[in-house]
């Protein structure tokens, strides 16, 4: 059975290109109260930094333990799910939590297996839609409709305490437990890398094939959004990036 | 603004190979005293008979107008769901609805736009897999665990009774509606010929790339299934098959 510790170290917070090292230090210290330890840094503008220290207080363990990357890309490769906080809904959307604590429950029953991870975007702007393309789902936290735009650390508090309430509340298996470990296994999202390379594979193929040649239509954004959205298990991801190959491979007989 | 008696003229029962003439004129009748008035007979062992004339009572009009079909793919070739009666989990599952009010208010939202059936499969065996392949969705009517068997037109007039509560709450479009009328267009379900067409378009390409060499993989079958759940709109299927027929092209030119 899972190590409930890992399962917690499974989870994942990501802030991308954060302006004030405070929110940095806060949202540590949010963290660290609700058993959560893994910080990923997103090319922030200032960090380390002396106010982000002082604000993440007992937290300061987790913050040198903090991971810097460059890209949203690397920081959530290998995550089977990965929750973009935005308000906005976008134009090609991906599936929608509603509450925080569909959202928990979700990611926490996931993290049971493999990395997930809760994305933050800038202060001002949140995240772009490059950004949102790289995720799974989105989440908007219900909020006073005047004026729903919670301070960033403070998001960071009330997802790290959701998160924390679904995994103290976290079903055991019951039943035949190896029988449904091993479809569950069958079952469990690709990782955001998997999905990548598919998405990526399918845009090569349909470029290859002329099949892009209407840029305003967005064409292979609609459909690399199907497949997101479509959420396909490992297993069929692993059956469609086949069929992809087969398909490309008749292409190049003679 | 669609008219609503034709909401109700785009719902459509389908039985299947209905052993009980008996069982067909209930049907009717039960379809009758809740508004419903489309009927298909896919393959029914004796009809027309006196038995269902007797038992439809006052739906002998609609048991007339009855459509009789050779296949279930026929029945409900234009529809934009099918929704099939089935208690047992498959091993290749549809999107579920647990009960029937879900699928209530989900059917007749649809209606507003295009037809939509209900099928109920032999009072014996219910539905074979290859007819559950021709659905969209599953429904199983939850019901006392020692004894679960509903009579066929019990479970017509069950499932009528839910469709008209539905039809009767229906929410006015809100808003504005030439905008949310066009955006509901876009995503409107493919009809199942269409969803027929790409999954065939699907199997011919595949097997002609000589990726289906392993049958008892049951490649095809999943990857088929991987769409069906998907549940693609009318612009993504379009975009799909689009997409498939350029890969397939690019493999034929020298």
């Amino acid at each position: 059975m899972t190590e409930p510790r890992s399962t917690l170290d499974n989870v994942r917070i990501v802030l991308v290109q954060t302006w004030h090292p405070g929110n940095i230090g806060a949202a540590a210290r949010a963290m660290h109260t609700m058993g959560l330890e893994r910080l990923v840094l997103v090319n922030p503008r200032r960090f380390p930094d002396e106010e982000a220290t002082r604000m993440a207080a007992g937290g300061e363990a987790l913050l040198e333990q903090a991971r810097v990357v460059e890209s949203l890309e690397e920081a959530v490769a290998d995550c089977g799910a990965v929750v973009g906080l935005s308000a906005r809904l976008r134009n090609l959307a991906l599936p929608q939590f509603e509450e925080g604590d569909e959202m928990a429950r979700e990611l926490m029953a996931l993290a049971e297996d493999m990395p997930v991870a809760l994305v933050f975007g800038r202060e001002r702007s949140g995240l772009t839609n490059e950004e949102i393309a790289c995720c799974t789902h989105q989440l908007s936290l219900p909020a006073n409709p005047d004026y729903p735009i919670l301070n960033l650390s403070q998001a960071v508090q009330v997802c790290a305490h959701e998160l924390y309430r679904a995994f103290r509340h976290r079903q055991p298996v019951q039943g035949d437990a190896a029988r449904q470990e091993s479809r569950r296994q069958k079952d469990l999202p690709p990782s955001r890398e998997q999905m990548q390379h598919f998405q990526q594979s399918l845009a090569t193929a349909l470029e290859d094939a002329g099949f892009l040649n209407q840029p305003h239509a967005q064409t292979l954004e609609r459909l690399q959004n199907f497949y997101q959205r479509s959420s396909p298990t490992r297993k069929e991801l692993s059956l469609l990036q086949g069929a992809l190959r087969a398909l490309v491979d008749a292409a190049e007989k003679p």
